[in-house]
């Protein structure tokens, strides 16, 4: 790739930031890399911009010289989004990381886009709100928008895209644009949030979101159910969401995922196809839901149905199950994870698993699933050797399959992870003529491709 | 304007649909105007496409020759969507009624863009599911996903862009794309729906939608509760949902409109500010949930709470809801209808309306109010005698006012009804920059600005 990066761009930043731009290799090396196994690849420096100002000046000098720009918040994207492929200038966000409003009466709070999962959390804590959208760990918010990323709440509170409410940005241009705005709706012009909330900082750098707040439920259930087969797991679900009963959270672990979580968290639970529930409500609602949903569950011949109904239980069950990438990988000494994701129509759903977990099967790959089972989407946790260059070409080719599977049940390649690098060539299996007009858009809106090249568009 | 429509474009689209185009003055006059107070601006001709194909067909047509092409659904719009300022041809979609695939599995419909809304409430009778957004009028799917429709149920279910999964569209140049997948999430690329969606038919006509089914609630109850104030009634409602309860609708009546729909639908409701509420979900649920807001209510003061849980009644009342606008014309003789909405963060609401109401006694000008309150909605329906040029100023004056103090609050110029040519100059001051990001858009996918030009972009 060629390098649209030289010395008058540093010395400019450095004029601007002084101190908080670095070309500094470890520093470089640290921002070059995502939780992937996508290889390094460093941007040229490295800057730590302060506020929304900044931001937009250091894109005007980069945009001067046609230099790439790439957003870069936790660093916890998993399709090698931040990985600097024509090199250029890494934004670090990690000082803008103050939450600048919670509003309770409407329900918002605006943050920086530094901002972490676990800051609002803990801004939150006590208020009786939460903002429920979390990916398995501490990402930023602007990287979470970018991504358009979701987690085991979105059955029921929906992803990214439901909880943004208004976004500032920072365009290819230097411009700074407010979109959207703090009513709940509006049907005034073009939707710039969803198109900004997704695009994995191609069309302009995310620099402040306001979020949607929800209020905490009075009670809390969760329960864990095995199943002889996925297929009576997901019909359960099935016939859940059909009757209008709102799960707070319904994940799917398949047998080899519970094996994983039995041994690294230390659990006992029966390693066969296993959904984990959560409902959240008044206690009178939850004590039906759980009548209910029971109900389902033996109609759909359910082994055992634990409920977990104190605060301690559910707390280990949902570590458990946050910790599921961990456990897998801890199936195989020095194995490193390469995670995967797709999402299909609910009813296309258990063929698609149990298809996999043929496939699986016969490649010959450790690969335990576990999936956000209401929305159709699940993972594979697929745990290679990192020097066996056969096996992770082994592992590459499954997951070609895997995401050819999803889009013939006229699934997505991707249910939550987004495309980075990793799933850039299923972009046009999955869009057709439709991938024209993302082009037309970037190429309108980006000119000179100085935000994030290579990534999301092949 | 400058015409952009010739004989030969005629020609061509004679020979593509022989007697399904025409440009005879009544049809072309039927098809220039919508349900609002802008003049009637016909098309030069009308076509009547019975598949997506022929669009394409006819858009390659007109392409050719520059020629503007206005969509049009059931004509319901009440911002002058449908108008053809600069001639050219409307595509009237009342061919492309079929209801091509329900969905119980996944719970979805896919539909052609000239459904209606009956038409969808029929084929689901009786199947436990419904689609749960309306507008007041019996509209297209295509049309109400084009103003990014919403509605009483919007508070629960969201609006037009929550609940459409996937489109056709056929573009400016010809092309036919099918957006988003079937599956519930995707990060696979640009959210393209959300784009069309709310676009007017600026960037491209929509020609198949697929819609989210929602389960029909075991249960449905109404209220109606009048309160002292606006205020304690706004606060009621801002009570009700930071407790979490989830009321399927919300609608506020001014004390004026409920002296409308009293005299329109031979009711006596007091002629107080008033919520009708309507509840969805189990019986134990439901009985839980009276017994929350009945007592929210009181502690804001409320004068008289009364259930309807039976269903005749309940019918009745929102029926009555339903009729709000033509009982507001009916109030004055010869008297015909500007309405406008817009939409504030719900803290705002009650002042807002306050002052409009002061606003409207001293421009003495009728205009009962109504608002889907839950999302800070709300609609003044203008009563202006049409013949009387100087109370139309000073309703589009009051008009001004209105929209100026949302935006003031940090609301938008329009929660549902669009932009149409009627809120064009509000744009600006609403969008400020971002303004530019949706011209370059609109000029990256429709260079020669065929696609109904002069609406939504100023």
């Amino acid at each position: 790739m060629e390098k649209r990066f030289n010395q008058s761009v540093f010395e400019e930043l450095k004029s601007l930031l002084q101190d908080r731009v670095t070309s500094e290799t470890n520093i470089r090396n640290e921002h070059g890399v995502g939780y992937s196994y996508h290889a390094c690849t460093p941007p040229d420096c490295v800057v730590f911009p302060k506020n929304t100002q900044e931001i937009a000046e250091i894109v005007k000098i980069c945009a001067n010289h046609k230099t790439p720009i790439i957003p870069f918040g936790a660093g916890t994207s998993v399709e090698g989004h931040v990985l600097a492929l024509e090199g250029g200038v890494c934004v670090d966000l990690s000082k803008m990381n103050h939450i600048i409003e919670i509003n309770t009466d409407d329900m918002y709070v605006t943050v920086e886009s530094g901002v972490t999962r676990n800051q609002i959390d803990e801004a939150l804590e006590g208020s009786g709100f939460f903002f429920p959208i979390g990916p398995g760990v501490n990402a930023t918010l602007g990287g979470m928008a970018s991504t358009r990323a979701s987690g085991t709440n979105a059955v029921r509170y929906g992803t990214m895209k439901d909880n943004v409410l208004t976004l500032t940005a920072v365009l290819p241009n230097g411009d700074v644009i407010h979109t959207g705005s703090k009513a709940k709706k509006s049907s005034a012009g073009y939707d710039l949030t969803r198109l900004l909330v997704g695009a994995e900082g191609t069309l302009g750098i995310i620099t402040e979101l306001t979020l949607k707040l929800h209020s905490y439920p009075e009670a809390i259930f969760a329960a864990v159910c095995s199943f002889p087969s996925v297929e009576l797991a997901v019909n359960t679900v099935i016939k859940t969401i059909q009757k209008g009963i709102q799960m707070a959270k319904i994940e799917l672990l398949d047998d080899q995922m519970m094996r994983a979580i039995n041994l690294y968290s230390a659990l006992n639970y029966a390693e066969k196809p296993t959904l984990f529930l959560e409902f959240g409500g008044s206690k009178v609602e939850l004590e039906e839901q759980i009548r209910k949903v029971e109900e389902i569950a033996h109609e759909h011949k359910v082994i055992e149905f634990l409920w977990e109904k104190g605060e301690e239980n559910r707390k280990k069950l949902w570590r458990a199950r946050t910790d599921a990438a961990p456990a897998a990988v801890a199936l195989r000494e020095g194995g490193k994870l390469m995670s995967t994701d797709v999402c299909v129509p609910i009813s296309k759903l258990a063929k698609c698993i149990v298809d996999t977990q043929v496939d699986i099967a016969e490649t010959n790959i450790l690969a335990p699933i576990l999936g956000h089972v209401g929305d159709g989407n699940f993972h594979l946790t697929i745990v290679v050797d990192p020097n066996d260059a056969n096996e992770i070409e082994r592992a590459k080719a499954l997951n070609e399959r895997l995401v050819k599977r999803a889009l013939d049940f006229g699934g997505t390649c991707t249910g939550e992870h987004g495309i980075g690098i990793g799933k850039l060539h299923f972009m046009q299996p999955e869009h057709g003529d439709a991938l024209n007009m993302m082009r037309t858009i970037k190429r309108a809106i980006d000119p000179d491709n100085i935000m994030n090249p290579g990534k999301l568009l092949p």
